[in-house]
């Protein structure tokens, strides 16, 4: 759907001239219904919103316009459990610089879904924070620049640090369950993900928190580690820059708060 | 024209799938046709040919080919004095997020050209260093996000610094002459404008070059600055952070250099 017209995927065009093609200017947000309900929504829509604030995109959105779309596109495709992706571009620039009535896409995906904990991931560390780092924008040109490198080091995706912070991977939270066994993340200068903030409720009955940012070396002596997204949900981390965290294998509070988190997921009295 | 075929620039569309929407992930160069010649046109190709290979943007890419295109796009648009851009994207990605067959996408947009020394610009200057800074990326997030802030200071532009060291503006190079006369750009982190380069070689004929980047007191200490693109050519800078440069007038060196430069880019035996 673009700016409000159903439109076939095959078909859905754009203007070369919107300010995401020519400046990369744009935010988005995705999140998933399954078995035709809306999986935490009204947080989505949150971040959505405030990340429209942030990049001034937020002119002709409509909260009830946009949740009556997405439920009409869903029935339109018959899909029960779904990907929903929304971008706010800067629109058409007369001048190709500054922001124009913005345009509005929403995409769907089908979903297929895993119900378990996926197998473990490693990682490599990189210097290198996101611009607006607390803004969904669509910029991942450094993510994307980074694959050959990451495949070259045998690893499975990056984390991003600055200086001895650690931040965030380019398309999840990080947590760790450090040393003293605290469940610990970084809060600065990072997206604040949707799937972290459910973990972090989760941890509560589980854990300690720590409050403070993750350190390399926090991260080097962890017992545990794992990402957290819409997509991946709980996956485990079981190594960094090539040392293995913990015992090298998924530790026990991710394997619980995991089968927490998928409870809270496919549960049909999702709050 | 996409991928090859000409379109008009209202139905000139895109499928919203292309990886510059879904992910920022693109490079471009823009360059002029005058009275129907080329401006440094293998210049600003071995420039794009470089943006290319560093984003692995390269399959497809053909030098005889592209300047082919560019010329019966000229001749089909009766254009005689015209900025043309190619942009080039990550293409249509399955995954959303892996780079396939790049989309190759060339605007033509009429000029309407001054030969004379512009009015002088007044640039704040903001810590930022651009991702990948040595190519010409799509991401402009960050300057088209500054604009708001740009205009409550009451300046035109804003030039970028890393700690002391200033960098570039988001579409020009920043040289000032500096307190001891001297020429001076800052060459490390930046784009290396073509403009700036063609000034570089003018300037050996009336100034010393320094060959160190420029630091915040050089500029705030020197005597003349301005900036150097492809559509401000020269375009002296009076005042930084609300500061004068120099008399907060242009200066003799900025003027002689912008008459070099236009002498050049309008001479019917340009190079």
């Amino acid at each position: 759907m673009i700016n409000g017209h159903l439109v076939d995927a095959d078909s859905a065009n754009f203007s070369v001239g919107d300010m995401a093609i020519q400046r990369g200017y744009g935010v988005f947000d995705f999140f998933k219904f399954i078995n035709w309900q809306p999986v935490f929504l009204d947080d989505h829509l949150d971040r959505l919103f405030h990340s429209a604030r942030q990049m001034r995109l937020e002119e002709g959105l409509d909260r009830e316009d946009l949740i009556a779309q997405i439920i009409s596109l869903i029935y339109a495709n018959q899909l029960k459990d779904v990907g929903i992706r929304i971008t706010l571009t800067g629109g058409y620039a007369e001048d190709g610089y500054s922001i124009h009535r913005p345009n509005l896409i929403i995409t769907l995906t089908p979903l297929t879904l895993r119900r378990d904990l996926p197998p473990g991931i490693r990682l490599i560390s990189h210097p290198f924070q996101r611009q607006l780092p607390e803004v969904k924008t669509i910029d991942y040109l450094m993510a994307i620049w980074l694959q050959p490198f990451i495949k070259a080091q045998g690893a499975d995706d990056v984390v991003y640090r600055n200086g001895e912070t650690i931040l965030e991977c380019p398309r999840a939270n990080l947590c760790i369950i450090n040393a003293n066994g605290e469940l610990q993340t970084t809060r600065t200068n990072v997206l604040a993900g949707i799937t972290r903030n459910k973990v972090l409720e989760l941890a509560q009955q589980r854990v300690p928190l720590s409050q403070q940012d993750i350190q390399l070396a926090d991260l080097y002596a962890a017992r545990e580690a794992f990402i957290t997204s819409t997509t991946k949900l709980i996956t485990p981390v079981l190594s960094v820059d090539g040392q293995w965290i913990g015992t090298g294998h998924p530790g026990p509070v991710t394997k619980a708060l995991s089968a927490d988190l998928l409870q809270l997921v496919f549960s049909d009295n999702r709050p």
